[in-house]
């Protein structure tokens, strides 16, 4: 047995126990006379103490020879401490150590194990496993699993039932890139790992299981944005004999209940916005709402004038920055200097001081008057003190930029608190987006989802109008969650196909089990799913997910640790009839 | 709302509600004036009645227009039944309807959805959506759910944390064949889909983790035998600071939990039995002790003789059927040709019928007289009624034919009973098996299981003598776990790479990251992985996983319904820099 208790374990009650303890040396103080060594497992810390007069010599100087990391075990009595640490729950009582056993040694660890640690990003991934040592990660991971049990938990006591849908399945050349399998025993034929188990968990409500969820990786070859896994998990779920409602008062609840559990927070019905006002006040679908700053859109208050670059501008929006009437000249210039950025791409930026005394000083004080500027306050809600800032352009692309710019306002001036929660309900997407590229419309959601009722005539003559039974769970600023009510008829899956520019052929190639099992019997049916790695990240107050991955790959996609991805065995290649065809210009 | 009831729901107490149900036409009954509809849903099956007289004229004839499998969603008023129905839960009740919608229609299914179905695999398969729709499928795949709910609430509540290793991990040349993942990312690179997550799990130990475990599929491209999955699902774990002793424990209580739970059986301590009386006894490393027959070595009295079919032979080993004596010789012929088909190989068969005079009458009567039959008898444990059989040959052939013809003999007695449950360890595996074809030794379990202490030194001069410790659970003469202590030093790991033939280069490629990992404070740990699909089956009273999988692969590792794996097109192979290679003659 290599230990009675674990290092976090012990307490005043225990003084005068024999215990044995095993761990790692976290640190040790060499006194000459005395050593301490701070003995760490999963658990905690506990204080071990070697003395002159109390420890055998040989075990003295074991104790003397112990470097950071080594992995012991040892035998003593707890015993009260002189100076109590108060920082740690074992922090009333020490180890007088009887025995010492050193069960493997360590090398000099390449940074330190502490919470804040001298070891960069790449250094720290190279060495995960001790990395995975210190607190801050080892913490992440444990709230995940956490998390993850209570979604469990949650959805099994609610009659959801976990199945689980397979990883080797078909490759569908529409929406991001599949990752794809070779087939050995099926020579020159390729499974692709799921993007999501879409199409199945479909299936399962045509199969009637009624309800479904599973905790499950998937899997997408996209270029990598920072932040970005090639493999992430989601809590995927669906339910029949649904309506939107249903849905959204299930996943709220589930929501409602981790915030709770997890958090210690309690929030009541969580507010609903419509895709459209999202845009609208936030230029954005996935709006933080902890704090204030929305849009005001100006073009009635600024067109009348001889301003060209507002004139010719299809939307003037505004937001009003508290305080702001407070930044200098050269901090404006640099904000400005920010939104022209190639990130966010706006070409200018015109703002209004609001003075104290009721006058405002704008930066286009030639084209507009007293008037107009209390009219643009006005609109965007600024008080005297707030700095009114304006963009204008292409409606799409001025409200991304005022997106951004708001978040980053926000986060300067600590509006972003993690502690905070605002989860909203993002509702009637549009069914179809356009690609600007080529001009064609493709599935927002996916292409399983339902128009709203009556809207599918709208399809022929003006499809971008069309809106989806589709909703997106926002918190604190990001998606993490969405789902739709889907189609369930074979008639109408066929019509969004040859709107999505399915030849009928591709359609059935694809989607022909789909389709098919649609002439079955199924029921109407709908669901979501939660991006679990974006979940976690953010019930745990942070937003980088990689935190919450203990293995996580970077931005090539590779495992600096393991040294994947890599060359395969010319042997292995020839058994899935394979060659490289690396000729590209 | 769809439903303010399931179909399994309504008993007496709702008479006079007015209620809302959806579901499938299972049957419907027309007498003209009066028709029946069984609905059904996941939750169960409540009758709907329509009658001339209190039902409306158009929906009375709708009501006749529906098919089986339809969809339909009824309003109405809970009434008492005439006739009640004991077998089913809500056979007080029916349902008098006053609205009716189809949701949707259905083509007459396939195959009949029934708990006795005229649907053949093959097209059950292909539409396994319908198949789940059955009760015998559908209750396999709630009863999994059940199953791994109960397991992760075990081990959540024991201290252990659920981490998700990587899916995209590195391809290692040894052992079975990987799936593998072309990199588009990674220019003529290739990531592997895990065979377990074996030295992840091992590296979380040396990060500190202390208790690990994670429901995680686990990919192995094999030829596909009867029952093997390409895709399979593995409970794995894994603890740090443990001995062999504290694993058996916490994986026998979680077991135990289980049986407990799920089969309402209550079993105390679990037998434990060495590998070499495992294989003596039953000639088979994970016995069905469920019943006896245990094997009896009959060298001491058959080798003296001048019998020289038993004199050449390693091995002379036999076994008492009960009641065999009954057999007629047309049946024992039968018998023997049973074991001298291929797949068992047994050159011949000798019996010996233990009659109930206390004589004996064998098939080698011309060598062995009453007083050596008396002999075999005792050694097998026959009584009067038995039949003791007996084979001979190389040792490890003849067991594993025997073991055969065991297990046959007691499917054909009924003594393997589903619902009886016999778990067993099996512990001190051999390190080391011979590889008959190559003569090399490889690691029986897998290269990273601690040899017994003080073994390592005889790797040198009996690789094949040394014992692990490795263990595994067996149930009803399954294989449901199996795992091992491992090497937590680079020497000892080294050591044992080298025996397993690596050269130091290779060894560094394929495990460097686990070897440098070690060199920094790697604790003693060890683990166990469940193979859940087989679990599943056999605490579900079955033996075929493929029932307890809800989208599973037939033989050629192909999806049937999605039609799966297939052709990928000509601009993803560009992408992934692949061409195929078919050119094998």
């Amino acid at each position: 047995m290599y230990r009675s208790h674990n290092c976090g374990e012990l307490r005043a009650s225990h003084i005068n126990t024999e215990i044995t303890l095993s761990g790692w040396v976290q640190k040790s103080r060499d006194k000459g006379f005395i050593v301490w060594v701070d003995l760490r497992d999963r658990y905690g810390v506990t204080q071990l103490i070697f003395d002159e007069e109390r420890t055998p010599k040989a075990i003295m100087e074991q104790a003397q020879s112990l470097g950071r990391e080594f992995v012991i075990q040892v035998k003593g009595t707890v015993i009260e401490r002189e100076s109590k640490n108060k920082n740690i729950d074992t922090g009333d009582v020490e180890v007088l150590v009887k025995e010492l056993t050193i069960l493997n040694e360590s090398k000099t660890p390449p940074f330190t194990i502490a919470d804040q640690t001298d070891g960069g990003e790449e250094l720290r991934m190279k060495y995960r496993y001790l990395d995975i040592r210190r607190n801050p990660v080892k913490n992440n991971l444990i709230f995940r699993s956490k998390v993850t049990q209570e979604v469990r938990n949650f959805l099994s006591n609610g009659g959801f039932i976990e199945v689980e849908t397979p990883y080797l399945i078909k490759s569908t050349p529409e929406g991001a890139r599949d990752f794809v399998v070779p087939s050995r025993m099926n020579e020159g034929e390729f499974y692709a790992l799921p993007q999501s188990p879409q199409t199945f968990k479909q299936l399962l409500m045509v199969g009637g299981m009624d309800k479904y969820f599973q905790i499950v990786k998937c899997f997408r070859d996209e270029d990598l944005r920072a932040d970005r896994q090639p493999e992430f998990t989601q809590i995927d779920c669906e339910m029949a004999f649904v309506e939107q409602e249903d849905i959204l008062n299930v996943f709220e609840n589930l929501t409602r209940h981790l915030l709770k559990e997890v958090n210690g927070v309690e929030i009541e019905k969580f507010p609903r916005m419509l895709y459209d006002d999202a845009m609208r006040l936030y230029g954005n679908d996935k709006p933080d709402i902890r704090f204030g700053m929305e849009f005001g859109e100006l073009n009635a208050v600024t067109q009348h004038k001889e301003f060209k670059v507002f004139n010719d501008a299809e939307l003037v929006v505004g937001i009003a920055i508290p305080g702001g009437n407070s930044y200098t000249r050269k901090e404006i210039d640099k904000l400005i200097d920010w939104v022209k950025r190639p990130q966010i791409g706006a070409l200018g930026m015109i703002y209004s001081r609001c003075n104290d005394d009721g006058t405002y000083k704008s930066s286009v004080d030639k084209f507009y008057d007293q008037d107009d500027l209390a009219k643009w306050a006005e609109v965007t809600g600024a008080k005297s003190g707030d700095l009114v800032v304006v963009l204008s352009g292409d409606t799409n692309k001025v409200r991304a930029q005022l997106s951004a710019l708001r978040m980053e306002i926000a986060e300067r001036l600590g509006l972003r608190d993690p502690k905070v929660f605002a989860p909203l309900w993002v509702i009637d997407f549009p069914l179809l987006e356009l690609d600007e590229e080529t001009g064609h419309y493709h599935a927002m959601h996916h292409p399983f989802t339902s128009p709203k009722p009556g809207q599918i005539e709208l399809l022929d003559t003006n499809p971008g109008d069309v809106k989806a039974n589709a909703y997106d769970l926002v918190l604190n600023g990001n998606e993490i969650g969405g789902g739709s009510i889907r189609i369930h008829d074979k008639e109408t899956q066929a019509i969004m196909l040859k709107h999505l520019g399915f030849s009928e052929e591709d359609a059935k190639a694809q989607f022909g089990f789909l389709m098919d099992a649609f002439e079955y019997g199924a029921p109407p049916h709908g669901g979501l799913a939660f991006g679990l790695d974006r979940l976690v990240s953010i019930l745990g107050g942070q937003e980088t997910i990689r935190d919450f991955i203990a293995f996580p790959k970077n931005n090539s996609g590779r495992d600096v640790m393991i040294d994947a991805p890599a060359k395969l065995d010319a042997a292995q290649m020839k058994e899935l009839s394979l060659k490289l065809d690396l000729d590209k210009v």
